[in-house]
């Protein structure tokens, strides 16, 4: 079968063909149906060989989606020919972590050698793929593949960054979106669905924030040291209750900190390399901080429910499996709106 | 091998000989070393044929405790030999509520016709037991299984409706506990593990209130009229802040009722078929009422590192599997102390 | 001056002239700008003699609005000429619960005999009215207070109910709305601002039902047995996560019962004497129950930025204060479409 | 009567003689019965010029108990004769974290230039002094104004610090505490009381480290690197789930962010200047960084029932208003076991 590996340190991703592979007891074995283009594919790959970690060759594609084409031995919960969508961060389903969902912060993954498919286990970029377990898989029923697949992490990692920070986007607050890009976008259509705060978002780029407009955006502004003023008036001086940094380089996270009013949360979810630095004498008062990765398993179920009623929409655009090459391209050439999806 | 058998509607347990079971693909094969006796076997036992839903002959035994004697195909994250505590409400793994691990309240149980061991599957009054997950084992790693296993459902129970009710068990909060037999002399010791409210608990027999005293209780008083102004007069008039009831009876739910001050929760644990009507005129203000069944994957990881560090302790009384009659005798006629114990 | 009073028990309240109060130190003179009209004033004048416990005369209106006419000595926070609405639950300030600004479950109200205007002090019906404290007061700012003065109450009761189910109301999930009148209407525009829940609005009046769905209900049904079948089919049998019944009469508790699914909230916010019995056999599992009233300090801050954002509206019919003894008839007669307002 | 107060820039506090002071409408009058004595008074009194902004002179004291001596007009709740604490964080009452009792964030207490007594209104190392409002003081009762006066910082800073944490302190889990002095032993001492957590202290003072152990500490080790492969060791690697940081200097906070577990907590309480670097690479996933100030109005409440029930006791030396320069300087040389306490 067809597949976009990475085979090498500082290559390019190419199509090879490699053998389909057969699931062994406990896997499921997908035909794939969509998989989604990620910064974080591009991140691993820029990487030296000593801080890369993923194996090679590499078959790339965390955010995946399949019809069912066989069970191994003993698989319950999922029947051969039903349409499903990939939860990625796996872990071993038995930890204290794990047992609540949250595999994304298992707590013997790396000991155990467990990694999610595409950043370590063989992905999704391919016309057929592995799961280690029916419990990765969450039924997408009526909902097409090549829109929502973006949503198992774009949809994702935004949710949870969000949902920890429901309780302080009460009526009244502001929450700021920093980078309107693949997870920015979909962020400012979560905050507009989970709660009544105003959402400004913020991005160097104007076509991005004419996305942001569209897609629910109460100001759109240009992350600048201009932003930090208009925000202050915007808020009547308290500065926001949330920030969400989808870039999370320095000048955003600077800024980050700068608009974050008292008891505000800040949430660095881009791996841009930048932090906020947090000690009595450096935020308002209380502003808590912290850099989360990906979702639970039911935050996943949660965001696809979204997707059903209508409440989140992923700009894509679609790429054939050979042409998955040029999609990584135009990504880092910045020129993608929203998502990119490889259908295979 | 020997297992203690429910095998006709209104028959007492018997010790039979059955074939030990072997593992399917992703079932797990435990030599049991412990199983507790428990009230809803009796209750269960006493249900007439039209209500009895969990199939004949029924081995017993939903507090289970073993060593894995053998894996099926495909069980990854346990291991031939280790000691290990098995977490009985099983559900499908997939839903909503079972990816956050809560399988005491899966959304497909009834339709996939999943029962918890001893309660409709083959439970763990038997020389072997299998277990059709390994997400569904929690390793016990030093503590004795004997002394232990009471606490996957005398422990687990107790420990979930003891925990959503944290946050009312501030500094200065009183709690009540109906009950000091079984659940109840453990809930006692959960309450000042994990808070530090006043804890008074309430018994109609003395020796229970002496047993209450012992494992912490601040005030053991008989319950009965008398107590509701006790409690009124302990808190200043205020009430109590949360009642746990672990007998749900027509009279204490009542006495529940009578009891709860203004915010305060009340968890009817207890399967007595006692209510606690809920309308504006009925209590005090927004005193929220439920009934909670079993716990968590989570809170059985988390109750089991209490036992670890000593903080809670089940009395309890061991019978061999020849011997398990007895148990169930004496646990009707009110007799035991704390829990009993079956060890094959 | 005029003030509207219920004056001797069983009769109407009537238009009297009343003398003009002056603030004591710590207090504040509103000249009233709009007071609402409520059931529970109904309900109060319809008690016998022996349970109520009211005072007589009587000055009606606990939804009151005005400006600042007058400050007693020592009140800091508000200026003479400012317009604000009323926090109508009086507690003593001090307590615990009031400590967090929950003056509505004040601890020491009932002792220290502090009652809510209209409700036991001189209520917003009348030109002028003594606010006990500036903490009873919130800006309105650039709110018309004849069409917020309602949010006062039929807003802020559904808002608190809905608050504390918010974590219920997670993507996917379905609330039920009992009674589209005065609370219901803005309920059911509250769970649409705070959540992504799927609405479900019951009512026996079509007319009522036609309001639901102006106001954003998902469905609007016949609120009776069929009901509950149709909420069992829309949920894919799994019931309601919520049920907020702004009724609370013995049918639509029941119903409330019915319709509840495993983990669901009920609140009984409506006063019509019903209630739901919870203990183990009665409900799905681990359904909560309680009744609420009336909100917190900070919820009547966050309502206001509900209705300054344009999330939540109230229908309303105004009467002047002579005309105000008319308005109880209408409401009465079952015939006021949302809420009647008193503009003085 | 006599006060200590900080006079110029750059002096030592000295005690000295002013006009008694009389209650306005509103305020109330103590007869102060103790003052604690704090860090951060030495440290206002370390700025230079252009940073002080508390007012000159200042008398010092925001750690303050007393007997009510007069009331001034309009004042309810409390009684003349009464012994009461001081709530320090005062802000305006009306806004939305007031109306929550969170008035150490009041949004409007810069703007307004409302100041805590002993940082910025005259405080309570004073034989008198004038509290704003009722609502900032809290009944004693029982206590011993002397033994629990440092409780209104130095046990409610902790006490905030640790209850937002607390969700955290599940059973297996371990909390760091860096620094067993003055707000550290009593930290130790409210993890033990409010959860079950394994608590290691760090400290770089050996006798402080016994002082640790006393109070409850399961583990007190040298704050070094030594210590960060400890609490490896202590955790199964997983790292602590809380740290709380009552030093915050750079090498505590250093620390801090080594044993921080995955979906930890790090407070940062202590004002040493220290800063922990928040970004995607910097910390275990999804570590939670803040650093809170004070408490809010019930939490104090909550802090003196843990005092009256003998869960927190804080270690204290006291010395006479004459002797308090002295207080000071022992404070400075890092002499003081637990807190200082002025007795005037």
């Amino acid at each position: 079968m067809k597949a976009l590996q990475y085979r090498s340190i500082g290559a390019k991703p190419e199509v090879v063909e490699i053998p389909k592979p057969a699931p062994k007891a406990g896997e499921v074995l997908l035909k794939v149906t969509a998989a989604g283009v990620c910064h974080s594919d591009e991140f691993i790959m820029s990487l030296p060989k000593e801080k890369y970690v993923y194996g090679l060759p590499l078959t790339l594609g965390h955010e995946g989606a399949g019809v069912v084409a066989e069970l191994g031995a003993g698989v319950t919960g999922v029947s051969v020919g039903e349409s499903v969508a990939v939860y990625g961060p796996w872990g071993c389903g038995l930890c204290h972590n794990c047992a609540q969902g949250m595999e994304n912060y298992c707590l013997r993954a790396q000991e155990l050698k467990i990694m999610p498919p595409g950043l370590g286990s063989p992905g999704a970029m391919a016309e057929y793929m592995i799961v280690d377990s029916s419990r990765h898989l969450v039924p997408l029923r009526d909902l097409d593949p090549v829109k929502n697949v973006s949503l198992t992490d774009a949809g994702l990692t935004p949710y949870h960054a969000i949902k920890t920070s429901l309780p302080k986007l009460v009526p009244g607050s502001t929450s700021v979106v920093i980078g309107a890009g693949g997870l920015g976008h979909v962020g400012i259509q979560l905050v507009r669905a989970l709660s009544s705060s105003t959402i400004v978002a913020l991005d160097v780029n104007e076509e991005k924030l004419a996305l942001a407009r569209e897609v629910g955006a109460d100001h759109a502004l240009l992350s600048n040291d201009a932003a930090v003023g208009a925000i202050r008036d915007l808020t009547g001086g308290r500065g926001a209750n949330a920030v969400f940094d989808f870039v999370g380089a320095p000048p955003t996270t600077k800024l980050a900190a700068k608009v974050a009013g008292v008891l505000a949360d800040i949430r660095i979810v881009g791996i841009g390399g930048g932090s906020v630095p947090v000690g009595f004498f450096d935020l308002a008062y209380e502003v808590s901080v912290s850099s989360p990765y990906w979702g639970t398993r039911s935050e996943l179920i949660e965001v696809l429910e979204l997707a059903r009623k209508g409440a989140v929409k992923v700009e894509i655009e679609t790429y054939s499996l050979d042409d998955a090459p040029r999609a990584y391209e135009r990504l880092h050439e910045g020129k993608i709106r929203g998502r990119a999806v490889i259908v295979p």
